[in-house]
């Protein structure tokens, strides 16, 4: 057996089918969009490398902080959350960690998951508004709570907790995009949408619906030029991190098909009376 | 420790969390939808279970027939479905049964698993325009047609197909539902309408774009009044069938982390030429 | 483009790599271990299906039967299961049913769905030894459980329950396979092998620990003469049912990122006090 | 609605089934292993933050360093991977990337993802050997793999590439290992097995079976004393980034469900002719 990448012929056409820009190989050699895995090794870090594998080209260091930023504050919320409560119910029932991470990002749907892709889309309409119309960013949010409003109901995807007064990972990654831009490393655009959106939505309420993780973390995802729906798959490798966390810590404490609740707690039933099959019409 | 149903008091609230119409339970009894499972056991089949469990009520032998006909007519299309190369791909990394069947169900999504789904909405589309303008079928299914289009593009949903000229699966489902309707069981409404989209497709195109497994089992289901999203369930129980026997296949065929095409070949590398990190700005 | 299923040369190979007994196809032609699928349709129950599918040859209709309620009785057993929590669950995360199917059936491991598999695997031991000693299944069963708990410890697959004094599932599944035993449809050795488990169990402990589901199952599945494994594929296919059924119930209660307690209750921490980075070492 | 974390009575039961370790909050508070999220955000990279939530503690930045080499260098080795493949294929079904993530993660299994696991704890059995016995690490490595050979077969995890004759992964990684066992950062101990079993295969073997990048992380993992199951698990998130960025690109390049095959190839049919239903039996 030897390996080929066939040059011509149907076997191309067949190589052809799988075709990527992302990894090239030969006999003892491997590059990433063109980079030799040695030369990458030592000098690249895990989120510069995620950088890398997801757009193609390697960032400053100065923007890989950032996005290191978005990636590590949102690693968890807690055992109420579904996709870490299926993560440890899985890792009570004989299957592998690899499994129980799966059945728990999976989950990271659009309601799950999508806030931080929805917050980034909501700020590049507020921005696209802006500069196709040359308004202010007060005027473009303004006209952009209008729009989202009308298309997706009266929810602002980043702003606002069920749980948290003020959530606390926000201000201090907008602390951190703060500093990127007076540094100049980012252009700040979408850090002042956001603000705006915040002052904005105090203004209409007469009372605060601060920026939340999703909000902020759409910030960076912007202000870096990160695609929404990319920012969804990133926050599925951060959200993983607290996934393996707690299917780990789990695995470690033990049990046997935990269900959601105490064993000796039923559900309610609401159904149908008992009946016969010999009535049942 | 004693099994509680809380009948009041916060242990409710957690027990009323987790409410259900479908299964009751006591210490030796077991009832779905009210039925005790030992009634059922031995009078009712699975693809009756599969009614009751999703619908509530026990069908009729008759419509459980139609039901069952659109289950096991699905199964399987082959390894070229992404499903069923993912079960068998699965099946070789040293992971369950279960696993391999998680995986391949769970790409079973609006492209790949939805054109049933979409088929019977756009069906009940059409109903609902001869209803409420009190059309005739072949009224209702042109401006059906128009409005799909505007909707969704020009493939229309359970018509043409990629391989078959006509899908053998079709034209048996119709006999079916056709012998269904000159009995009585159903009021054969879908039956019209699918039957004159076809023709409808025919007049338009000048060639046939005939009815395929989608568009015909999508007549069971409107005919059976089970709704659009369910009917994409009841897809994924049919279509697990075939992802179970391919992966099962593949495990005793052997292989250990079987690729998409042979272990010789490689992928096309179209991305950037190699490049040194010293000069990478 | 034309089909190939090339007969030679490189192709063939790339063609060869994916190689089945299950299905083949011509345009317009669909088969199934031979069947074409037009012959199917209308004769052969969803459950026939099933066992063609995965094991190669058509089932008698009495056969089929038992298969049948291996797999109807089996579907859920409610929302303390981890599989069924996670169904719902997902539901509620904006993906859809095959997604929460997916999550759901992935956990159905050695501990959660593994039972039924581990008491075909139980049976069948016993019945070597008794075919292999010549021994009566009386003593074959002393000497098979003697082993299984050497080999898997105390608990013996098939029997006890932790909810309830008496399975209601299984005896009414015994009374199917004793009625089938009896009109020779089939042997009926993996029923006597089991009664014979649970006459032990008493003698043993003085108390009754019954056959529950998964040691009614079993006898099903040996008398059929299916493989230990291919059951836990089965059994996968039977939750898919509650799976699908509780996924669909949520969906239409709403909910959003439901955990798995109520929202204003919080987990218990367990671990390190507040502390301080600065102090950190 | 008030937040609640009961301290006694049955609620307490309830908060106590979600028992962790890993995260605390409270309104407007949240905390990992004792330290608040704004404390961490800015001054702790995700690699950093990966350890804390998998550990319990916060590495030394050298430490950590050598876990970010560990996981930003086996993020992806190319579309034939099962893994890549299924990432690939199931981002043409119509479903979302967390999806298709997930259905890919999921057959990291034994096979595919294991041998770095399995490398750890093959690692740690010669250093056990040696410690027990007191004996030298050469004698303790031809123990091993005595030892390992008998239980679990000829091939030793974490040698040998079918592929490269030298992965160059390995030998970067081990580099980077030396510096930090000469700025005494790790003790060295796994290091200097990893490269005695590759020089005991080469005089077993006479020729070289040289590490692989499982063999290399695996001394990494072993180094910074991370269980051999929990190396899995960072196995998974690594190798994630890979399946998020091919998912990705193939999201970009469109196409819908996408076989694993060119459209115009068939597979092998090796199955049964053709035959009639009739004539069955």
């Amino acid at each position: 057996m030897s390996i080929r990448r066939p040059e011509s012929g149907p076997e191309k056409a067949v190589a052809d089918w799988w075709r990527t820009d992302i990894i090239d190989m030969k006999p003892g050699e491997i590059s990433y969009y063109g980079y030799p895995i040695e030369s990458l090794i030592g000098n690249v870090s895990f989120t510069q490398m995620i950088w890398l594998m997801t757009q193609g080209e390697l960032p400053s260091p100065e923007k890989a902080k950032l996005l290191d930023a978005a990636l590590m504050s949102a690693v968890d919320h807690g055992p109420q959350a579904p996709s870490i409560a299926i993560a440890r119910m899985a890792s009570t029932c004989g299957v592998g960690l690899n499994n129980a991470m799966a059945s728990a990002v999976n989950v990271l749907g659009d309601v799950h998951g999508g806030a931080g892709e929805q917050a980034v889309t909501f700020y590049q309409m507020v921005n696209e508004i802006a500069a196709s119309k040359n308004s202010s960013i007060e005027e473009a949010v303004i006209e952009g709570l209008a729009k989202q409003r009308e298309l997706h109901g009266k929810f602002i995807p980043g702003f606002g907790h069920r749980f948290h007064p003020v959530d606390p990972r926000a201000p201090r990654l907008m602390e951190l995009i703060a500093e990127a831009k007076a540094d100049g490393i980012v252009e700040g655009r979408f850090h002042s949408i956001a603000l705006q959106v915040e002052k904005q939505l105090l203004n209409e309420k007469g009372k605060a619906i601060p920026m939340n993780i999703d909000g902020a973390t759409a910030v960076i995802y912007g202000e870096l030029g990160i695609p929404a729906e990319l920012a969804r798959g990133l926050f599925c490798l951060s959200r993983s991190v607290g996934i393996l966390a707690h299917a780990w810590e789990q695995t470690q404490q033990g049990g046997r098909n935990k269900g959601p609740i105490p064993r000796d707690l039923l559900w309610t039933y609401d159904g149908h009376p008992k009946r016969d099959m010999k009535n049942k019409d």
